[in-house]
């Protein structure tokens, strides 16, 4: 019972074994990310369109559940870019933004979003979000990336914009480039060029100058911090909110309130695909950054239960005045590079995101908004990398097609239909190149008992005998595709007795391809032709026992294709080489 | 170009051809068809909720067009059961029966269907029909033949009717239950009675008492006009239109009316989904008619051919009062076994459909409808076929799975959502199969080349080699499965030393599986294993080529399994029989 309850509450597991040594390490972390996680979640508040403190309360209850139900041990739950982009695009299309019933969309999303995680968890359903292949997560990262991006350049040109799609941000911004407010252009262009340099140039500048590998890497860290106090000074000390610098303004000093979402049917049902797609994403983010950082200690995530903690981190967020949330890549990193040992890390975290809520909301008041876009832009152009249209295109014709098509779609139609179109495309295209599969006649390697194709090697093959080996499983989809391929080659081939169906890749025949093989057999039997089947692998062979095919099938089974080639080829020395 | 022109025209390739000898056989077929048609017209326009001149006329314009454009030499097209009953249930969610919406709703479903076809026809997108299963295609029709048959019911009954689902349909019939009315209640079981007896025991009936075989054919197949006589005759006679048995009623004489389907995007946009799932469903079930049919006589059918041939019959079909039409089963067997020579039998046949269209309708004011749905009900319950659950469920379980929820969703819930939740289901289970490969630990044959599973066949085996052989292609669906397969197994068991992936079943490497595979390769040789591939098909390897795999692998390919045994296995007698 103990075990079984281990396995869904993982801190049952590595709390009892928690000592000193751990808890120093993840003070110190928790210290860090808490620094970096300020201005970080105003911004992402702001990027969904919800007051800055949104971005704050996503960040404590949900970590706290996290920490109790998930398996990774650097893992740092909150919002996110590509997930706060998604609740913009989602809760825009059922509420106006600023409106109440906007903040309660949120938490209902968060709520919805939740439950789907805990059932697909409870139910073992982790497996669905390998439906999204590399290429298009690759793709949608990227377009989501520009998306953001372009978004943000309305705070730092100091005007209205807004817009699901590359073409309406665009358009926005033209419509409202006679507003330009040039002093915060000024703070955004400046904080912009400012963090990008911390990013890039400002660690070796650093130790050029003789600062040591530690502080340097410390200080870098502060930079965007730096960015926050200074701009916020100059806007405070100049006063240039008077002059249209646009400011965070006036944040609640207040520890999370508790709220409660919508369980009205007809919101819930408008929010529903949203929320799927948001879990399904947020998912495949936050796995794949907690098992990058497993890897690297050789611990192990369990996928399943990753589902239960983020599930419960969801729930938490839409009962105390969040939004939807994941793990997110740069703050799970500075988490795991500043030492974190155990999710304890994350507790600590929210307890000073916590003190942080009460005791320092005051003092960003005249935070101008123009900084935060330049923290979001600069971290979401780190996420843009084109380089794996490129690399699909050498590889792969069908994968390349579909990670340009989420790109495009992602940028011309929102990020719903991008991501959906990159899901339905990659299956679309599998199943319409196993619909048309390789079919290799083969022929005998001289002196070995192996068979390869004849078009690519010297092999031998007998004129009766035709050797075909199917490269793909046989079901419904390419059922059709075999019954025909035989027949138009049957008809040509005059001297033919025998077709063998070489099955060492057949992984699979369901049972549209039972009938369509039963077809073939009849329909060859009518010929005078042997149909037989060889190297049949064995889940295959148990299968085709409940059937009567093999009561039906003409031929023979053979173990091996050698078998089958020794027993039906002319004992005369009819086989030439070819 | 005269042959470009006759690949999309393939009249111009039997016309030529055409003789004195062809044109008797297809005269003679035209006139039984044209006798079997009028009464099956009229009853299936009722069933999809039209006037019952809409099916005559859905008969006239499409047989022609088909003869010009479709490939099959037997094929009759004109209004079906399943399709009658699909158009009712789209039609019905735009308008009310009975008004000029409704028929204006058919029209434009049938211009869309037969848009869609002629699309998929020219960008040769047959291939599509391949999605649906055998199964699930089975499952279908069982299930609407259920739903059709019990919708009749109420005209049996004389008394309202109607829904789009069992339920409904027997709630209906439940709630009138008191209004029966016993004179079409008597009509209606007689005539049902009696067409049974006609399809099953009035053949050997005939032979017994001494008629010939072909004459009893004939007497057979006139049947069902013989029931339409005596009930219209009985009708009139004894004036049971006044004791409340409905009738047919007034047919306009005339020959069918130039009409013109709506353009309304709404519209248009309502009845897109309806008309893709009409084009395919009828699009299956005419190929599958034409192909058992042109299977008997050796000829060929061009399934992107007949996608422009019914697509030309229901544009057809939109301007000249009809509705959507396509290779009715029953027809053509009639059609082929009357001995139809070449498409010429159906423009004959459309020109006797004209005639009684002009000349016959005033007869039919007596017929009871009772008459038709009795005619209905026998032709569909020969559709309902149970077998298909017991079959599946003795070979695949996920087969089963997909018919069965196939023909509880149709049922339950209507036919739209009964094809696509069929169609979605067999896919899903598909990627699921796929996404969980069966993966066998193999060692070889003694005294042979041949590597076999060690749990089900002695083998030999090495402790420092580690032989799997992946029973699938390798794409994003499973990527993930071999990684965390691998790392798991080389993590339990020390010595090994070599792991080789034996690919004979590997048909497809994609994007997501080559990162997938660098991941293993960089993981291996951390710990110091060395990471092989064997017997990798040619356009796998072609592949692999083009990317940086290869030469980042730190062992070998073989080209056979045996070779990589030969090479890395301990040249000391290690290896020991499992």
């Amino acid at each position: 019972m103990k075990l079984r309850l281990a396995r869904y509450v993982p801190i049952l597991d590595w709390g009892r074994t928690y000592d000193r040594s751990a808890l120093s390490d993840d003070l110190v972390a928790a210290v860090i990310v808490t620094i970096m996680l300020i201005p970080q979640s105003l911004a992402y508040a702001l990027l969904a369109g919800l007051p800055p403190e949104a971005g704050i309360y996503a960040s404590i209850l949900p970590i706290v559940l996290y920490a109790i139900f998930g398996t990774s041990r650097a893992l740092a739950v909150g919002p996110v870019a590509v997930v706060s982009l998604m609740t913009a695009a989602a809760v825009g299309q059922v509420a106006e933004a600023g409106t109440m019933g906007y903040a309660l969309a949120a938490l209902t999303l968060a709520f919805l979003s939740g439950a789907i995680l805990l059932v697909m968890g409870v139910f073992r359903l982790g497996f669905l979000a390998n439906f999204l292949s590399h290429p298009v997560i690759a793709g949608f990262i990227t377009a989501s990336g520009i998306l953001i991006a372009a978004s943000q350049l309305s705070h730092i040109l100091g005007i209205r914009g807004g817009g699901d799609t590359l073409v309406e941000v665009i358009e926005g911004l033209v419509a409202h480039l006679g507003d330009v407010n040039p002093v915060t252009l000024a703070i955004g262009v400046a904080a912009t060029g400012f963090l990008f340099w911390v990013r890039k140039g400002m660690k070796p500048w650093l130790r050029a100058r003789g600062v040591g590998p530690r502080l340097a890497d410390v200080l870098t860290k502060a930079g965007p911090v730096a960015a926050v106090v200074v701009t916020t000074l100059a806007t405070w000390g100049l006063g240039l909110a008077d002059r249209g610098v646009a400011v965070v303004g006036p944040v609640p000093q207040s520890l999370p309130p508790l709220t409660m979402p919508s369980f009205d049917a007809g919101l819930l049902r408008q929010l529903f695909v949203p929320a799927l797609l948001i879990s399904v994403i947020g998912f495949v983010e936050s796995i794949s950054v907690a098992q990058t950082l497993a890897a690297k200690k050789r611990q192990r995530i369990d996928p399943d239960q990753e589902l239960i903690g983020l599930g419960a981190a969801n729930i938490g967020a839409a009962f105390t005045g969040g939004y939807p949330v994941t793990g997110g890549f740069a703050r799970s990193v500075v988490n795991f590079d500043a030492g974190a040992a155990t999710p304890a890390a994350g507790a600590f975290t929210a307890a000073g995101l916590a003190i942080a809520a009460v005791a320092l909301t005051p003092l960003v008041y005249f935070l101008p908004k123009a900084t935060l876009a330049a923290t979001i832009i600069v971290a979401v152009l780190s996420l843009v990398d084109f380089s794996i249209l490129k690399k699909t295109w050498a590889y792969s014709r069908a994968d390349f097609f579909a990670v340009a098509a989420t790109i495009l779609l992602t940028l011309g139609f929102g990020v719903e239909t991008g991501v959906s179109a990159g899901v339905i495309l990659s299956i679309g295209l599998h199943l319409y190149k196993t619909s048309r599969p390789h079919v290799a006649e083969v022929g005998l390697v001289p002196g070995t008992q192996h068979f390869r194709n004849i078009r690519r090697h010297a092999v031998q093959t007998d004129p009766a005998i035709l050797s075909l080996r199917v490269d793909e499983s046989l079901y419904f989809v390419n059922a059709r595709f075999l019954e025909d391929l035989i027949q138009d080659r049957v008809a040509q081939d005059c001297p033919i007795r025998h077709v063998v169906l070489m099955c060492s890749a057949v992984n699979e025949i369901d049972f549209s391809a039972l009938e369509s093989l039963e077809a073939i057999n009849t329909r060859l039997t009518g010929l005078g032709i042997g149909l037989h089947l060889s190297e049949v692998k064995g889940p295959v062979m148990d299968r085709l026992r409940k059937s009567h095919f093999l009561e039906a099938l003409n031929g023979q089974v053979f173990q091996a294709q050698y078998d089958a080639w020794r027993l039906l080829s002319a004992p005369a020395p009819a086989a030439a080489a070819r």
